[in-house]
């Protein structure tokens, strides 16, 4: 009889749910699922035999406390800086602790006492990062295990508006936070290409795609993601010659974002001035000269060349920017401003799905030929509750807390799931659930 | 009988330690110079018989304590950060303070108690800030007195390099802090034209320079500095359409500066792998994308447009970029690596001169014309030790210390030299030091 604790119901919880629910008789297991909003835990619980919803506040410590001292494992879904505040008390008292999000320093700092408490701290269960680390880790053993060296690897993820509702210029929805999506790729780029450090910064980031095309998808491009390097120590893979992990958009998004990097409209460190009377035209004229004779239109083409391109200058202008609509965002800087206007075209609408797309290109020698390998996932939604995101972050976690309480898993501390004993059964469990690689290996001429 | 105690005795204290040492006898002034070093300290007293040298360093509680308590007024030269630590101890002991520099945070705190303790915390009586306050307001304030309306303000100083010192390709030699210079302009650029308010980006802020003709000195160039909105409420001139408050640089240099913006190599935020390795070729190739044939000059124009304009990149080919010579420095930033390189090329010669240019454009509206006045000072330095630099930041401060000492400034509190009687003294004696203004007034067109 164990009992598990869900913090955090939002949208990526329902698959987690729904799996622990429906292991739930025949494994014995309690469910409480507490969420800031009781309407929203109770959405998700559903009236389960086996289940019950809480209210819960993070910032409530007794309730904190007295919850985890009810369950046998917590799972975290509430935001990542909230996280070491349930794995502190996790630790305190005994208890097991997962959660999709990258190790905080302040995770990795309760290593030692949670060996020494004998519980796990599982971190990384999600899609990305979880299953990008569980599929690549699953290859480069394989190809290392076949005598093979891997001399290169690239692992692209993008999380997108599914084909069918696929019905805007950008061809993007925001199906992640919002937020997150605007500030993308701030800082600078850092991966290794051929033996070569590469440093690209964010004004230039979105000039520097790469193309590929997935399966029968069509045309993607990506970006790459801010850190690469660190991936080399995680995945033991420290003399391999490239590593890039990048972001997929689909083709032509990154011309047409570029402009608003180069506008300056993704800066979220100061307020604009009197934002809250700006329309969407003064919000994008602030980022142009001042001219006494030019038009906005003119002026866009002439500061930022992308905006030349005809399909570019139609996304801006799809968006409203030429338009004198009140925005109405009190004391906010550009991003925010921006993000409020793109959610107002680019949300989900209620029959819309989402799409996960995940491909890894290992290049390796064996036997004295350049081979290739990628391993292609592409999971789309079912509907709006059980999204391909919540799909991919949820059953991954809720399949670890399974094979924890089980004694699958022995792995005390801060655990991350780069170990076949762990990635494994994992894996081999998801492809039940739909979430299954692809793969290809071929010479390279 | 007073007695002044000057902390700090680099570079551009040399004007303002003659300033004082000349003034002694006949004001009856007893000077103590403190340096970390006192070697420097000694150099500058020059055996005076009013003054004496002493080493000081400003982590030692007890000797701030006790200098501090023997002088009347305290000059700090010390890096700007460390004025509070002085600021605090002159207010607790109820001594007047003065700096060069920026009024921070910390000292507008002390606004009440120095009020209280009667005395004075002088801030922003160098050059720039200083001088450039001083003068405008001189000149707003006479237009304000004949009933003019002021429409447009925009102020551009520079830290050059003298004409008959200027011979390098880039017409630039490090006269100021040059970390300070490699990190110009970063963040966002804000400013008001004719009534838009404008948000120039890092990025962007090279491409978007105004040019200007000054004197018979030739052309020169202008980016906006970072913030020039605060401006309006210093000066008292909140209902202006336009203020825009420049860096003033040789023309031609801000087309070059921008392949290092654009490139990445002014981040300061990230160090760079194995950076004791690389050459100044590797550097350069660091930012630039991996191709398998071409070379990095051919990447570079590719990547960086403004790279194909040879006068650009014969500016980058003096520095030594496309050479493969060792830089040498360890675990570094790119803005660190590129001061570097900078510093080997760019540093003054024993006998180079510097030059101070600050050019104030005012327009206004007066009796129904619209007119324009133009308030220009070009300073060059005397040699390596009276730089122009140290005679525009050190004697207006020396003058200032002066008029409090002889009781004509008895403001009190956190105060700047924005009022006429502070300015117009110091304006008036600063001529016979040479520094003094060029104007002229037109009517516009």
């Amino acid at each position: 009889m164990s009992k598990i604790l869900v913090l955090g119901a939002g949208l990526s919880s329902s698959d987690l749910i729904k799996y622990l629910l429906d292991h739930s008789k025949v494994l014995g297991w309690t469910i409480k699922v507490g969420d800031i909003s009781l309407e929203t835990a109770r959405e998700k619980v559903n009236n389960h035999p086996n289940a019950e919803a809480i209210k819960f506040d993070i910032n409530n410590s007794a309730q904190l406390q007295e919850e985890v001292s009810w369950a046998n494992a917590v799972i975290s879904l509430l935001p990542a800086f909230m996280h070491p505040i349930v794995a502190q008390e996790c630790v305190k008292q005994g208890k097991h602790m997962l959660t999709a999000s990258y190790v905080s320093d302040t995770m990795k700092s309760l290593h030692e006492e949670a060996v020494q408490k004998g519980i796990s701290l599982m971190n990384e269960l999600g899609v990305d990062p979880g299953i990008d680390h569980m599929s690549a880790m699953r290859v480069i053993d394989e190809i290392r295990s076949k005598g093979g060296k891997l001399l290169g690897f690239i692992s692209n993820t993008g999380g997108l508006v599914a084909p069918e509702s696929d019905n805007n210029p950008w061809n993007y929805k925001f199906t992640w936070n919002p937020r997150n999506v605007v500030l993308a790729g701030q800082g600078v780029a850092q991966y290794l290409e051929e033996g070569q450090y590469k440093y690209i910064p964010y004004h230039r980031l979105f000039t520097n795609v790469r193309e590929y095309d997935i399966l029968d998808l069509g045309k993607f491009e990506m970006y790459p993601n801010r850190d690469s390097l660190k991936y080399r120590e995680i995945y033991g893979i420290q003399d391999i010659k490239t590593i890039i992990r990048g972001t997929l958009r689909r083709a032509g998004y990154s011309k047409a974002w570029n402009v608003f990097v180069q506008l300056g409209m993704t800066d979220d460190s100061y307020k604009m001035q009197n934002s809250e009377k700006l329309t969407k035209r003064e919000f994008l004229n602030s980022f142009l000269p001042y001219h006494p004779t030019e038009n906005v239109e003119e002026k866009l083409r002439r500061i930022v060349p992308e905006a030349n391109d005809e399909v570019v200058f139609n996304k801006i202008k799809w968006l409203g920017l030429f338009e004198n609509e009140p925005i109405g965002l009190p004391n906010a800087s550009p991003a925010q401003l921006l993000q409020h206007i793109l959610e107002s075209k680019m949300a989900l609408d209620p029959n819309d799905k989402d799409m996960i797309v995940m491909q890894h290109i290992f290049d390796y020698e064996l036997n004295g030929t350049k081979r290739r390998r990628t391993s292609t996932m592409v999971i789309t939604g079912k509907d709006t509750v059980h999204t391909a995101m919540s799909i991919t972050v949820g059953t991954p976690l809720a399949i670890a807390t399974k094979l924890l309480l089980t004694g699958q898993i022995t792995d005390r501390g801060v655990v991350v799931p780069t170990k076949p004993h762990i990635y494994t059964p994992i894996l081999q469990e998801l492809e039940s659930f739909g979430v299954k690689f692809i793969e290809d290996d071929f010479e390279l001429s």
